[in-house]
């Protein structure tokens, strides 16, 4: 209820949507970054057209409703850019809506034909402004000049656990300018309406920085327990509902009622906001004409339709190509795709070169001032802000006509999952490229080493995650990343050499799992991904030797095995032989697919990655005779998948 | 190499230790947040006397070695307070250091005896303060007032992507002040030690603020490629190493060559702390005849001995008490136990009256001047900052003499991974108390409801985690947190009701998994944590009406059981019968334990919780009929784990 004023004046004066028309690509975004108060956002919604019925409303948090506890993009609701309600997103995917802004603009505007010049409004909280990711979002937000981003804050003095002078002390309005921030201060924001749109327009005057507006309000303002805490989970109760509409000049009898003046004024911002988006179309129309080859590619960029060659960009390779790094083919798939696909826009948490991000064309996105790039620049210097960028990377995404992109070290992709778990929620298509994969990272160490990570990946619904093998699975990888359009994508890729395999395809890589390799009288089935293929190739044949047959399955992707047909499943997995798996991290979760799984379950250990293989027993030989005696076990024994003590 | 000079003027002039009583209580604390600079930390501590010697300098980042590529406390290296290389976690951590610094000096200090005066000294680099978690740890530091730390800012202007304008330009000193911080700058940290020197005195003179001293220094000061990025993280060439030695006056053929004078320089520097910390033990003495209590409880804490009586404490219950939520019953077990374990200190990212984690008598942890509480306080308002509150608990720990705990809503541990990932790393004993631990957190919806979050905590090594289903269970699980004095646990409790079990006992939970009920004729065993544990009671009773016997196993802890012998687990596990798995979130991993998983693989839901339970089939008797086909399942095949597609 406190940042009702606000919002008020920032939907009557500001916000230029046409509910008619919700993915009009050029419309105002907005974020409600205290998504907890989305309550106010759902009755401004049906105040101003969206699809939000008064039904609807009633239905608030009710299993099915378009109106849950929290707002959730792509969820059946126009309108609602990002989910928010985990405290921080909001801010720092408004971060990544203004920088999507600045590059369509930069890329598709022409003289006389700004087609795209769009404004970012963000309402947020103090819970927002505790968060880490919100001041790596802002940090970079200030560095980058995102004029067109302004924030406003309902500085209520009120959090869950009481005043904010409990622990939130800290200058707000200092640190953002100290980050590059443009801030204005409001004293009241309960009912002086003036002073907040005289600020919105002095924030849109200020064209180089973000801006942040801290408004003082009273948390629900007008009710019984206004500027308390206990207003703010609670709803309250049906006595000072009546107090507070009587208070306000509302009938205190009816419920869910909207009275007509109200509807009238909304409809006529809609009318003036409407005539707004006739004119856009309008210039469109020209641009298109002046512009066909432009106005065609923000067309299929929008609609999220690849190039029709895009496939064949994707590098193949033979088995006697040379050994190489998973993360190396990477690059040279983005150096090969990067001028194709120019909506891929993305970048690194500061190991660009570790990660090898960076195609060889790539402009950085800057602001011009810097000489560093500008912003039609594709490459994004994140900084070492993992979470910061994943949000971010979540915002460009909602914009549209954007693929974006973030890299790390794949054991801190752990830094950026409160926004990863998001980007798969809200079907955002975010490619992670995670470097650095397992163990054979090797010299930096446990605290570098990923063990437990690929499980929590695998963990996360809607998410595809892709440990590809050799080139031919990574070109694979970037094909389901590319074309799987409503869902992230986790690349997990090598630091160290890799040799090409024997029976790989980008085409079997889509499958999630397939037979690289057979015997028709195999006596166990291996099963490995990315770096570990290779190794239990080298095992297969050392069994070979000894006149022992195995199939080899390369499994890169969990989730895109998943969905294929019960028949392929069972035809990859065969019955009636045990199943080895091995990946050089946890085993957790392999119990699935897998009479017996091989990695490790304690942190790393800090040497040459040779070493540390050979220490935990992921070596040829070892992964030899640990077969045999797992196939002497179930020769003699009805396969018992549970708790088996074997080795 | 670039903080060489302001590492050479703090250890030389102001860190109080001394390596041969390396957990001296009252030592200077020393965080090297930027870790990957550890060879400058491992060379100091070989010349001030700690367990690293010449040829651990030469087994750097190799197998075994003490000298892995980031520090890691608990290790094997004394004075390792906390493992860095994250970025990031070395500041907050340090905050964490000198909170507890702070507590344990109002506790245990007394008129005569400052027992505890130490200081907290961080060196920290760019990378550190782009980190988010690092900004959640500096507001709560300037917001406490935390007089004891001074950080030291490397200001080299380069990081791995090269110069820091590409993306780090806020003003850092600004945005600190901002956070309550005082801050300083030397120009010149490459030769001008004397500055350094007074920079840190004055640092000490500001006794209620944290402080940070920004040094601006060059990287790779004396090399070829001083400045540049380069340095940054590869090896200077043998050339250049000859070069630098020359420039610096060494002999460039020497290798791992530490001439007399330095040594004694050191050894000069290593008697003066010496006789500081021989000083102390005679103020302890002293202390200790004055108060001989506080003396035995300062060394009980110090040595983790819990009090002797401390699980008599835990409270038992009958199935007749009335149901409670496990989060409730939490509350309870704080409530009896916070007056006898005082060592036990921390609080919730502002859910307070969410988690229940305030005790009736609790006192906030805050600086007197708010009178809001003191230093004497154990209960911490750590703001809406997850991860920031996971590495000051990690810093806490550190300390030593006290048990920190931090809690949140369960799906918001995910913003905190990086630390509690560090807390297992480091055999950091940290309560992380997470409620709203599924589906059952009902309204809030799917941004708010955990899915895969138990799968990832599971799959973490060395930390438990501890899902109980009723009080006794909550009971154990407390008794398991507390005891468990290496490793973190994580408690996973509910918002809403849980009647008691029949056959739960605090004892029993220590197993990690037992019978809770059985039949001499059992068709099918179930097995459930937390509150899908009466729901398998119910599904088994309803079987039980038509002939059909069932086993039910609770599992509030899989690391727990693992840790049983062989024989103990197949008692509980018995062959030929299938097992069925229950948890109203993510099935991943339950296939180690399970043939046929319960359990909901997609995003939640916002409604009431009762209607989501029965949305996704986890009700009595949608789960006593999937018994039934499974039952018939595996009457007439061989028990087939892998692909079963029954239901
Ligand atoms: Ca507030
Ligand atoms: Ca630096």
């Amino acid at each position: 209820m406190g940042c009702a004023p606000m919002a008020h004046v920032l939907f009557s004066k500001f916000v230029k949507v046409n509910p008619a028309n919700p993915t009009w690509i050029n419309r105002d975004r907005f974020v409600l970054s205290n998504g907890h108060g989305c309550v106010l956002q759902y009755v401004m919604w049906h105040l101003i057209g969206y699809n939000i019925s008064i039904d609807d409303l009633k239905s608030f948090r009710q299993m099915g409703s378009k109106t849950p506890g929290h707002p959730e993009a792509n969820h059946g609701i126009d309108g609602i850019e990002v989910s928010t309600g985990p405290l921080g997103q909001g801010i720092s995917n408004a971060v990544g809506l203004a920088l999507a802004e600045e590059h369509m603009a930069a890329t598709f505007n022409r003289p006389g034909y700004e087609i795209i010049n769009n404004y970012t409004y963000v309402i947020l909280g103090d819970g927002c402004l505790q968060e880490g990711v919100q001041n790596e979002a802002v940090a970079l937000a200030g560095h980058l000049k995102l004029g067109k981003l302004i924030a406003l804050y309902d500085d209520n003095h009120i959090q869950i656990d009481g005043d904010t002078s409990l622990g939130f002390t800290e200058d707000v309005c200092m640190r953002l300018e100290a980050c590059g921030w443009h801030t204005i201060v409001v004293g009241n924001g309960d009912s002086d309406l003036e002073s907040m749109e005289k600020a919105i327009e002095q924030a849109k005057a200020v064209t180089d920085k973000p801006s942040l507006i801290k408004i003082r309000t009273t948390i629900g303002f007008g009710s019984k327990n206004e500027g308390e805490e206990k207003v703010h989970g609670a709803p309250l109760g049906a006595e000072d509902v009546a107090n507070v509409k009587t208070k306000f000049g509302f009938n205190k009898d009816e419920h869910f009622h909207v009275s007509a003046d109200v509807y009238d004024f909304w409809k006529a911002v809609v009318a003036k906001n409407t005539a707004i988006e006739t004119q856009w179309k309008e210039t469109f129309a020209k641009y298109s004409a002046a512009y066909p080859e432009l106005a065609a590619e923000l067309n299929r960029r929008i609609s999220k339709k690849l190039p029709a060659n895009f496939r064949s960009l994707l590098p193949t390779y033979k088995p006697t190509d040379s050994a190489i790094a998973t993360r190396k083919l990477s690059e040279t798939v983005l150096n090969k795709i990067a001028e194709s696909i120019p909506e891929l826009i993305g970048g690194s948490a500061d190991l660009t070169g570790s990660n090898l991000t960076r195609w060889k064309t790539a402009k950085d996105f800057q602001h011009p001032s810097t000489n560093l790039g500008d912003y039609s620049g594709r490459y994004i210097r994140f900084g070492v802000r993992e979470h910061g960028m994943a949000a971010i990377c979540n915002g460009i995404q909602a914009y549209g006509g954007l693929i974006p992109f973030g890299a790390t070290f794949f054991n801190f992709i752990s830094y950026a999952l409160g926004a990863v778990r998001l980007s798969a929620l809200s079907k955002h298509q975010v490619l992670y490229i995670m470097t650095h994969d397992s163990i054979g990272l090797g010299e930096d160490g446990p605290t570098h080493q990923p063990i437990e990570t690929l499980a929590s990946i695998r963990a996360l619904p809607n998410l595809i995650s892709l440990r590809p093998a050799d080139g031919n699975e990574v070109s694979g990888a970037y094909a389901a990343a590319l074309e799987n359009t409503t869902r992230p994508s986790v690349l997990i890729l090598t630091r160290q050499n890799l040799p090409h395999l024997e029976g790989s395809s980008l085409e079997k890589t889509l499958r999630g799992a397939y037979v690289l390799s057979d015997s028709p009288n195999a006596s166990v089935c291996f099963v490995a991904s990315g770096s570990e293929v290779s190794l239990v190739v080298d095992a297969a044949k050392l069994l070979a030797q000894e006149g022992i047959h195995s199939r080899v399955v390369s499994m890169p992707s969990w989730e895109l095995f998943e969905e294929q047909s019960h028949e392929y499943k069972e035809s990859v997995f065969p019955k009636g032989i045990p199943v080895i798996s091995a990946e050089a991290m946890s085993t957790f979760g392999w119990s699935k697919y897998a009479h017996v799984s091989l990695g490790l379950d304690t942190f790393g250990m800090s040497a040459p990655y040779q070493q540390i293989y050979k220490k935990v027993g992921l070596v040829p030989d070892v992964v030899a005779e640990k077969a045999k005696k797992v196939i002497a076990h179930y020769k003699t024994a009805v396969p018992e998948y549970k708790l088996a003590t074997i080795l």
